[in-house]
């Protein structure tokens, strides 16, 4: 059983702030604020545009992502919690 | 009697979280939170875009669907509970 | 005498939630809250388009619909309470 | 001395709700609130769209047409209140 | 030394308001309001559109409007107090 | 070392009101307001269309324009306060 | 480990303020407020227009920029705290 976005939306699970890695992307830790890192597991097809062209998406599953703090709806799946948001949340992928 | 949706709507019905799910979807559960998954009744025919074309509808009736919590009216059809959205407010399918 | 709606406008007289149908639509009948659930009295030609172009109407008189609570202006026509509204405001068609 | 509405704008004469009519249009007539059921006496020339063709006006000078209740700005023209609006404003006309 | 409005905008000169004229127009005159009615004292060359082409102005130099209470920024010309606007503030031009 | 405005900004020096002059512009000089007249000092290549296209800059270096109130986004160059806002916020050029 | 921004968002990392720079850009200096000069770290690909097209950047890394006071969403990498932002929230670039 898996999730299959929509359009333009993306599914992120997300990743602890490393909040002592020597040479990683550390996210700012304010109490209570939950990381805003993350991986992408599974994208939607692409925002479909005015002109009923199909834009392709700029992330693939598996990518690690930084979006906005407030973005996105939490759900379950397995116990699991996830975020599907729009591509357009995501602000950068963090290459490795 | 039938619910007809107009253009990019959708008719959907909640489905109440499995909260004990093994493998299962699981929405979370707040207390008076009505749950966020639901079934595709009936789809509209489409958006109708400013040139006149119609955008096909991205979910068909019988779908499980996940939606924003706030999204869609509330209508009763033969004593059950029913939600009118756009396509727009449905997130992602949920595959089986 | 009688209104002919302009564009993509809709007169709507509203019917009363039959509120113990058998099979019928139910709709949720809070104190002091109007049916949602009306009868097409009158439409439009079309929404012009930017175009120029007018797209045709997916409700004619006589359709039953459902509508968005605080849809629609209010008018009186020969004592009865009518509701303009865009079709943009109403969700879907009930059929028989 | 007349005025002459710009793009598409309506001047409107606003008409006393008939309040006992036997078969008329009949405005709710809520304490301090003015009639919304009007002559046109004015139209423009029509909407400029974005690529400069115009679009005509759907109501000629005339017309008793139906508007939102706080649609437009009050002028006076020879000791006589009239409403400028734009035509998006008007609901309906009366047919007579 | 003048002002020369850009694109779409305006400059006006508000004509006090001729509270008792027999024939004329009459501009509710409430305390502290300042005149809607104004005369165009300079034109911009118009509204460059989407596609690069310039959409002409609707009224010229000399022409007396009439325009929104809220509308326009205030400026002092030789100290005459003078008003810019975009056209799309001007509703209706008073013709003689 | 100079500052180059992206896209359709520009950058303009303020100039002082000229609170009495004889036969010049004059701003209202309200307690704590700056003053909406200013110096282009240098503006961007123009906006880019939806198209790609390039609008070209209607105001050029040298120019004496009025603008908006709360217009722009305050610099400090060479201890010079300097101001950067986009040509739409620009409402006329005053002609020498 | 770095970020590869999404579409028109840049990547800058904070410069502070030089407040007695005798030719040099001073940014005021409020107390708790941060600089609003930065190094654009990273640029994305460009913004992806609606009929597919990409618009190329107009920044590069190594740039120097100023930008809103408000903008972009703050990241920490490798210990550095770095904004994400669109290019539309840059205002000027500041040339050597």
């Amino acid at each position: 059983m898996k999730l299959r976005p929509l359009h333009d939306r993306v599914i992120i699970k997300r990743l602890e702030a490393e909040t002592k890695s020597a040479g990683g992307i550390v996210i700012p830790d304010a109490a209570a604020e939950k990381p805003i890192k993350g991986e992408v597991i599974a994208v939607g097809t692409g925002k479909i545009l005015d002109d009923g062209k199909v834009r392709p998406m700029a992330v693939k599953a598996g990518d690690t992502v930084l979006f906005g703090k407030y973005s996105g709806t939490e759900v379950k799946v397995d116990g699991e919690e996830l975020l599907v948001m729009r591509e357009e949340d995501l602000v950068a992928v963090i290459e490795k």
